[in-house]
């Protein structure tokens, strides 16, 4: 089969994968764990190869810490698949009902996408998240992993795929890709995929953005600020400095650039300057920051850097009006905090700052599915439409308009002879006649 | 100022009008209806100009129709935006609130997409509903018209615009656009436009998915399907037939393909075709049809014509899965009817067939905003994300989240010493502290 072919098959399969109800579902879920249980020694043997010769083959230590799926990564797996089967099915929910005139009902009702295309790096685990994520909500899915992950890849999706069609799942709603060159040509196929999501790096996703018309759910830069109000507290910035900095560096709502009132930058600045120096991150600082703290001097492209690493810039502002302006300006509509100890201050920051997460006296490194309780997670997305911020199982869903009549013509209405109620219903859709 | 600039600055204005509250927006809504109305002999003298240049440039009957902008239309412009300011405000509704520990509180809240860029054909009332649904939302606007409509499309803009100022909107938040080439340069501005709305034929809607990053919303076919199954009742049936046909041909929601189930089609077809004639509508049709009555024969192309026109492809189904299969092969995913007495079937139909609106026993004519109860309409969309189907206010919306914390890390929920509550608030966003 072609790249084509197979997505047109998934397009099939997606229409009657979306009318699957929630047993069948999630017994298919629950086939899935007890097979991804039974079939470890598999799966691990798989991902020993691929361990091996990732190590032949030089990968950086980090890269193949995300690589390892051992028996604590496999039991995190199950739980996580047993937690998805708890959530309620969001397919098939009444959105809205109302009568247009009597005997003629609109319902609105949730339903899947359709086909997703998701394209990650490394680590495993993902797999199985995304594949049971779009199961749960009757998506058919396209699915290309990191090479390094190959057979470990390989033997998860054929755990899932198998345990899913012996729970009467459709044929063909699940593909792994295997080559780079069909990343390419499945960012050409909108006719056939409705949503990609990338899962990696920046440059990665920036990529995909670029050269798809098929839209794209997710976030390429995550440059999030820390704003030090002249009312903030100097401890709690100081803490929520080092905490919004430090305590994860790698990822997109860690810390990039933090901006101080000049009011309490000569108190504040040597203050974050000694916790900074003793968690050993270096700064970039503005000139009004190099007159009260040692640092690097800040050029043009300071303010776009998403280091990603031990490295902070630093920026002194005169206002918050400055503040909300650099972050609209700079940032990536990811997450950008505010400390203060003045309510209204924190309001505005709240209202004017354009991003998916602003927030007020707390980390930035709280912006996550799982700490906002949405269980499940498709990723975060910096989108404007669709969905924007933590994206739990809602992201993969749309709907869809029904509308029940009697023979109920439009004439009649443009003629001026029947006219429309529009009462509410108020109840869910009649489902199966 | 070059497009960019402007667009830059769209984006300014799309921040402080994004935080504009209710009342606010609501009286720049009565002062643009007040100056609508006291303004409208300048508006008929430019409309005026308009439509002579138009007839001298041959320009064809219905677009002149759709071009006059008399008494009776500015009427109905100040009514739509009266009724526009009846509707609640769509911003800054609390859609989720949830502990995630004391004292740390996130809220999930409605807030305008940003700047939308709307490109439309033609009717100069479409600029005045574009322009206040953007406004009642918080979003600013790129617009860009019909030049057959220039003079009508300026004044109109002016007066929008002078009176919102004066209603304290802030400054930049409307453009018009003039030229062509800056409709092409609009495409490219991914960086400060956020979603385009295109209003026109489908070449020019397809021409502005293809050549553009920004997400668009809107429809380009209307490539709709009735479907008369085995147990449909025939009067019923031609009824349907005839009002999805021909009641107005020339929209997006008319009926294109007709699917008739092979054991009805003896009975129904020449039924059908008589009313049909009456009409004035030509049919194409599939062997089988031609078996039956007479008609033109139907090639590899027929399926995929949207004729707008009366004109109407049908084709002859063994069973109800074959007519869903075509359907989803050859529809655009707008609207599609079933016509029968069997519940059963027509819930299998509702489900499978993957479009935007299904029906039960209705005239396709039916999907629009305004037939749907949402009052004001942005268009309809074939989109598989964020909005389907007829879209009112809420395709103008998204969210973001805020979280109000006091001085929380991050860390001591990783270190164990905190956890997470995940207990629901049920209570709204405390609007200024």
């Amino acid at each position: 089969m072609t790249l084509h072919e197979t997505a047109q098959h998934s397009k099939k399969a997606s229409i009657y994968l979306a009318s699957k109800d929630e047993n069948s579902k999630n017994s298919a879920l629950e086939t899935i764990a007890q097979q991804l249980d039974s079939r470890r020694e598999e799966i691990k043997a798989a991902n020993s190869t691929d361990i091996q010769r990732s190590k032949s083959e030089n990968l950086a230590q980090p890269l193949l810490k995300r690589l390892l799926f051992d028996d604590n990564k496999i039991d995190q797996t199950i739980a996580g698949i047993k937690d998805l089967v708890t959530l309620k099915d969001p397919v098939g929910k009444t959105l809205l009902s109302t009568e247009l005139d009597t005997g003629l009902e609109l319902y609105k009702i949730s339903c899947p996408i359709g086909v997703i295309g998701v394209i990650f790096e490394s680590r495993p685990d993902a797999l199985v998240q995304i594949a049971t994520l779009c199961l749960k909500s009757g998506n058919a899915l396209l699915l290309k992993g990191g090479s390094e992950a190959m057979e470990t890849n390989r033997i998860l999706a054929d755990i899932i795929y198998n345990a899913s069609l012996e729970a009467s799942m459709p044929e063909g709603w699940l593909y792994l890709l295997e080559t780079r060159s069909e990343v390419k040509e499945m960012l050409s196929l909108d006719d056939s995929i409705d949503l990609i999501i990338p899962r990696g790096s920046n440059e990665f996703v920036k990529y995909i953005m670029d050269n798809s018309n098929i839209p794209v759910l997710g976030h390429a830069d995550g440059i999030c600020h820390l704003y030090i109000d002249k009312e903030a507290d100097t401890e709690m910035a100081v803490n929520l400095t080092i905490d919004s900095k430090v305590q994860s560096v790698a990822v997109c709502n860690a810390l990039e650039t933090l901006l101080v009132h000049e009011d309490i930058a000569e108190i504040f600045l040597p203050a974050v300057r000694k916790r900074l120096d003793e968690s050993g991150v270096k700064i970039t600082g503005c000139d009004k920051t190099a007159r009260i703290i040692e640092c690097e001097a800040a050029d043009d492209n300071t303010w776009k850097n998403e280091y990603l690493d031990y490295k902070l810039s630093i920026k002194v502002v005169s206002s918050l009006e400055e503040a909300v302006d650099h972050i609209n300006c700079y940032g990536s509509g990811h997450t950008d905090s505010i400390v203060t100890n003045n309510g209204h201050a924190a309001g505005i920051f709240m209202d004017l700052v354009d991003s998916g997460n602003v927030f007020w006296n707390a980390s930035t490194r709280f912006s996550d599915g799982f700490v906002y309780g949405f269980g499940a997670e498709v990723g975060i997305s910096t989108n404007k439409i669709h969905a924007r911020g933590p994206v739990g199982l809602e992201g993969l869903l749309i709907y869809k308009y029904k509308l029940i009549g009697r023979g109920h013509v439009r004439a009649d209405y443009t003629g001026g002879s029947k006219r429309y109620t529009h009462n509410p219903i108020n109840k869910p859709y009649p489902h199966n006649d």
